[in-house]
This record gives structure tokens, sequence and C-alpha cells, in this order.
């Protein structure tokens, strides 16, 4: 590290604090950069700038948003009686890219975690029984992820809404398609064989 | 893409130029920075602007510089006595990383490529000459690199500067230290072969 100007020291400790960039890549990329024309540094780091200004969640879903309200939850083409229940925005990302699902998200920001003190006052809970109040959804569907956290976060939402007139459905867990049996952890298939269904 | 805001999908067109970032990836980072504290995407943001503005090219080897002159032909410490040619300023740190030298360096910025219009005229060759006249310079190291530009831009400056009281030396290639012989190739072992010396 020592051998390079400081300028290009700095950059390469910054490009090094990103997730999966070691400090062989960051050298690499930082002498990309050196070689690339200005303006292709310029707008990296404009970009950067931008959408830590321009970013917020959105007031009705807290999905990533530009403005007050997200472009999903003002879109009267999507089907706002059905609500997907999701832990974090990256989770609604991976779903609008199935495209299996037309309805309005909600974004926990998270999932019950006792352990890392995150309760359900730590999460979008009361905001998502207030839109259930005073939208006219008719679906829940809790998308929360498979894990332990997620799990118990369906659990307790389940529990929480079993008093509301709507009707509360789970994503299926099973083998995922394309899958070789051989190949997938046990927990998965015990679930697999337990949520099995007539063909 | 069409999944995120404007400003995320800027960003991430903005890390995908990145060489080795393919679009998963680039997600993944402006991801990251989304979650990341502000100062980390400003120091990041800088550092490129920074880089790009400070940096420039040492007026007597061609290396990276942040003045005028850079740190190591600045560096009373070295024997300026003998000039290591190499093509791009990463030879030279790589040079150095291996700690293996104590002498300056000049920095072709390229090696000669007929085919893609590069000539001598293009390289910095007309400046090592004026160095080995006015410095005191006792040997030349040609350490370009053993692909074919390299090579013949190495033949080229050797048989340039044969008239110089100078002493020109060629780094060795041969078989790389720790490699196994069955995975070398065969223009390398061939060299390894021809170059064989006593011991």
């Amino acid at each position: 590290m020592n051998y390079y100007p400081e300028p290009i020291r700095r950059l390469i400790q910054s490009f090094a604090k990103l997730p999966g960039i070691g400090e062989k890549t960051a050298e690499r990329l930082a002498m990309h950069v050196l070689k690339a024309p200005r303006t292709e540094a310029e707008r990296l780091a404009r970009s950067l700038i931008d959408m830590k200004d321009k970013i917020r969640l959105c007031s009705t879903c807290f999905g990533l948003s530009e403005g007050e309200t997200c472009s999903l939850c003002a879109d009267p083409g999507r089907d706002h009686t059905i609500l997907c229940v999701v832990e974090q925005p990256a989770d609604m990302i991976a779903i609008e890219k199935s495209g299996a699902y037309r309805g309005l998200y909600h974004i926990l920001q998270g999932a019950l975690s006792p352990i890392d003190g995150i309760g359900p006052d730590n999460l979008r809970i009361a905001e998502l029984i207030r839109r259930i109040r005073s939208e006219s959804v008719r679906e829940i569907i809790l998308a929360t992820s498979t894990s332990v956290e997620g799990e118990s976060t369906a659990s307790f939402l389940r529990e929480l809404l079993k008093d509301f007139p709507v009707r509360i459905t789970r994503i299926a867990s099973g083998v995922p398609m394309g899958g070789d049996l051989k190949y997938v952890d046990q927990v998965t298939l015990k679930r697999a064989m337990d949520c099995r269904h007539d063909m």
C-alpha cells in the first residue's frame, strides 16, 4: 500500500471497505479509475452522493423510494387489495424480478430477533395494522424469509392478525426448482414432505 | 434494474462499469452503500475525485505522483545510477512490492505495438535517452513484460541504446518460483532451458 501516492491509497482503502472487495481488487479498481476518463469517476462519485440524498423510505410501504410515496404504491395498475409482507427492500425486489406478483408490499425493515434486541416495536408492524384497518386489504401474504427469525416473525404476525377479516397466507417452502434432491438440506426436504400436495 | 428507483439504478450502472463488477455485484454494492453511513459514501466519492485531481505523472520517471517529482525520484536513499524501464506504473509497483530493487524507474507508458498504432514516439523513449545523457546512469534494466509487445520493446531499446556507455540488462524469465513444471507453458519452459545457468 505504501507504494502508492496518498490519494490512490485512500481510494484503495475506500474501495476495500465495500463487501466482497479485497485489497487486490480494490487496487485493480483504483488503477482502472486512474486510467478511465474523468467523467466516469465523476459519475460514480455523483451517483453515490445522489443516492444517499434522494433515496428514502416510502411512507406507505417502507420500500425504497425517491419521493414521499414509491412508484409501486402510486401505481393504479397494481392490485391494492393484497399486501406482501417482506423483511427488506431487497426481498421485495427479488419478488418483483420473479414477475409473479401484482399486488403491493409492506416492508417490515427486519425480522423479530430477541437476541439482537429486535422486538415488534422495532419493525413496521404498527404501520401494517394501520394499513389493514384503513385500506381495503383482503389478503396478506407473509413472505418473510425461512430463517428462524423470518419464520417466527411470520408466526407472530399470523397470531396478531388472526382477528382481522383478511386471508393470511405464507409463501410455500420446499425443494427449489431445478434443484437436485441429493443436494437439498434435510430441513428443506422435511418441509417439502410435510407440505406435499395432491396433483 | 427497473425495480429500483432511478438514483439507485444510476449507482448500479456506475458500479457495473468497473472491471470485474457484473450487474449482480453492482446491485450488492449499491445496497451496501444504501445501508452504510453517509460518511462512507462521501469518503468513497471524495477519494474518487481527489485521486483524479491530484495524481499526475512524475516529470522525471513518468510514474504516479502527487507533485512535480514522485517520492521515489526525490528519495536520496535510492540508487540514482540504475534505471529500471517498465511499461506501466502498475509494473513499477509490482517490482517495488518484491523489495528486490533499490534504484529508480522509467515508465514508458506502454509498449511498442504497430497493430495498435503505438510506435516509439508514443512512448517515453526520448525522455529515457535524455535521462541517460543528463544523469550519471550506469545500468538500464529492461523490465518490459514478456509479451510479444514487451519483448519487441526490449529489443528495440537494446538496439537504440547500444552505443551509450551503460550496461543494459533484461530481467530473467523462466519457470516461476514454486511452480510445478507440468503446469508451465511450453514457451516458458523453452526459455528456461535456453537460459539455463551453471550452479
